[in-house]
């Protein structure tokens, strides 16, 4: 089966905005076995969708639109495709009851421009919208299955795959895609494919993807295959090669972000943390408490920009602020031992840096950053400098300091960490 | 003039990357007065290519289609074209010596697959690459001009901006775009558009899009025009009718993110925050410090996720959290004004809330969020319950407690804020 996706828009067409929902449907549909062969981006232009629904249908057996299902005058998804079909719209009691109800949930009065969205085209399925107003629809004709999805990620995602997966799932014909990503920290995008091309490169049926991000190497693997146990057991084999080419750089084989990998840590050592942070400006603690069930093991965190609040939070000595700078080995010490020591947390962890633009000298440039580690017996820190402007700095501070606690996990307090 | 865009790679059809190059060229194509009506990502397949261009070049005046033009099999672009057009592919001698000249100032022999990357369509133009060996095209025909730039962004965005922007620049017919930004917080996305549709609407010569994004909403303005002061006065009658239908909601004419008019006010008024937070998790306080020269008004913050620390970090009494609850009126109050006093900052920034997924009761359902703020004389506060996800009601959180903020400067200290 073959698809063609279409994300509708006019802000699409400008430099501000990217349809990015192609990639989580292009992953789900890939995994049906379903191979997407073209992504088309149009305006709301009811004339031009019409033209790209006509195209697409041409070529494609499943269509899929997303967007421009929503309640304003902008949004003409809808009638383009019941227009190219010769599905004239027809008003939905059910889908009405549903739209009213949300709102009333919400303590509100529905709006008029709200009726729109309980228009449906004959022979068409609503699919319940079960975290917004616009329901989607899936249409069958002869030739092909055309599905419009809502715009909005929080709303398309779980309608996919509650409603749309299912109903592909069982039309798919066997062909079955399985994938691995692995992550990496510590290391240049140049080091990790020298290390690892000459590996995957043994597996002409894995299709390997590396991307680099601040503080993070990602290698995606890739195998389509009837038989679901070889393709299984090709993909461990490479998975273990690299595992070993990448040692201790290497946090996860499951696609997790770091602060998951450091939250199960935390909870397997019934450990708690507290942070202290000046640069990356709230951005670890907010990594950290990202995930759900986050109190059991984070317990706060402190943002002292001002020297001030560093001394009177945190407790850090002004004469070894003054002595050694905010930004220094010294006071970030200082800041986990303190921040710790108020918290009664098990670690305390504290990054210090310049995020720039401005604050730079010779001998601390802008992307300098120390991080620091204490428990009940001791602290540990490390320093860096990361490239890049204001946000990839704090970006890669973040990751640094969280890689600090994985590091002391891995290799235990009295680790290389 | 309209155009339409080609990214070609079969790696911009897997769920990891995305065709970026788009954005590039559609804001330096807008400026020029070309819109982009429709954007395609193609696979690396000759025949789905040709038929790519053949749509294109019906619709367009201009067709650019981006990468594929590299050495090895996969890259059939320049093959494609040539094909679509009926221009057979020609050798070129001054193009190959280029390629060879690259090469031998690497110090490295040209490999004999580079040889295709001297073929040009008959009656093309080759457009030199300074920064990689494949080389631009640039052909027109009766109806179009299609250009075929590579795929890389340091060798694209040179090439276009020396090459390809002249030559466009000669033909555009002194079309400028002027563009505004308005962004409104605290109104459903269908109530801005109630209030504000039957004023757009007027103005058919200027292109509106709504955006909606959790706690914001965005409505963008574009108009095209050979007068320019006709079509900016245009702008501003529309955005003053705009102010005047959204009030205090709208927060911004000039595009830029809450955060940034916060601490515009902050400054002005030579005001300094602190923040406690818990549900936000350090969200607020991160988007505080994401502007440069955030330490002229934040001193800092506090991440409060245990009861322990709201007590012992902000002084909140034990028995008031017993009696009301963590996400409570009165311990976000206390938060407040303990995060002020504490940090003798002017203001006191507090949020509580629960974020989900669990946590939830029919009371305090998830979504609850609280937030207050204090100043010298008194503490204000405000309650919402938003919906979806963990991550979006903690940036509707933060948002809800940046925009309190914001209206205390706009009604001063006794205003409704």
């Amino acid at each position: 089966m073959k698809a063609e996706l279409i994300a509708v828009g006019s802000e699409l067409l400008t430099p501000y905005r990217m349809d990015t929902n192609s990639l989580f449907l292009t992953d789900r549909l890939n995994r049906l076995g379903i191979e997407v062969i073209r992504k088309v981006v149009v305006g709301d232009d009811r004339s031009r969708l019409r033209e790209t629904f006509r195209e697409a249908m041409g070529r494609a057996d499943l269509v899929i639109a997303i967007g421009g299902l929503g309640p304003t005058q902008d949004d003409v998804t809808r009638e383009a495709a019941a227009e190219e079909l010769g599905r004239p719209l027809k008003h939905d009691e059910n889908v009405l009851r549903q739209i009213q109800e949300r709102f009333r949930r919400f303590g509100r009065e529905m709006a008029p421009v709200n009726l729109r969205q309980a228009m449906v085209p004959e022979g068409a399925e609503a699919l319940p919208n079960a975290n917004g107003t616009a329901p989607g629809l899936w249409l069958e004709t002869k030739a092909n299955i055309i599905v419009l999805l809502p715009g909005p990620p929080p709303e398309l995602e779980p309608m996919f795959t509650e409603q749309v997966e299912p109903r592909l799932a069982r039309r798919a014909r066997g062909i079955e895609l399985q994938t691995r990503e692995l992550r990496a920290t510590g290391m240049p995008e140049s080091e990790v494919e020298q290390r690892i091309a000459p590996l995957y490169t043994q597996y002409p049926d894995i299709q390997t993807t590396v991307l680099a991000s601040p503080g993070e190497i990602q290698i995606h693997l890739r195998a389509w295959s009837r038989d679901r146990t070889a393709a299984a057991q090709q993909l461990e084999e490479l998975v273990e090669q690299l595992r070993l080419a990448l040692g201790e750089n290497l946090f996860t084989i499951r696609g997790e972000p770091l602060e998951e990998v450091v939250a199960v840590l935390l909870n397997a050592h019934h450990a708690t943390i507290a942070v202290a942070e000046s640069c990356t400006g709230g951005l670890v603690a907010q990594r950290l408490t990202s995930i759900p069930g986050s109190s059991s093991y984070m317990l706060g965190g402190i943002v002292c920009y001002s020297n001030e609040l560093k001394s009177a939070w945190v407790d850090v000595p002004a004469e070894l602020i003054e002595a050694k700078g905010a930004v220094s080995r010294e006071v970030t010490v200082a800041l986990a031992e303190g921040v710790r020591r108020r918290s009664t947390a098990t670690l305390g962890l504290a990054v210090t840096g310049i995020a720039g633009p401005g604050g730079g000298t010779p001998e601390k440039p802008t992307g300098t950053v120390h991080v620091a580690l204490a428990d009940e017996a001791a602290t540990r820190e490390r320093s860096a400098r990361f490239p890049g402007d204001r946000e990839r700095i704090r970006l890669q501070a973040s990751q640094f300091a969280l890689d600090m606690v994985r590091r002391y996990f891995l290799f235990g307090p009295k680790g290389r960490g």
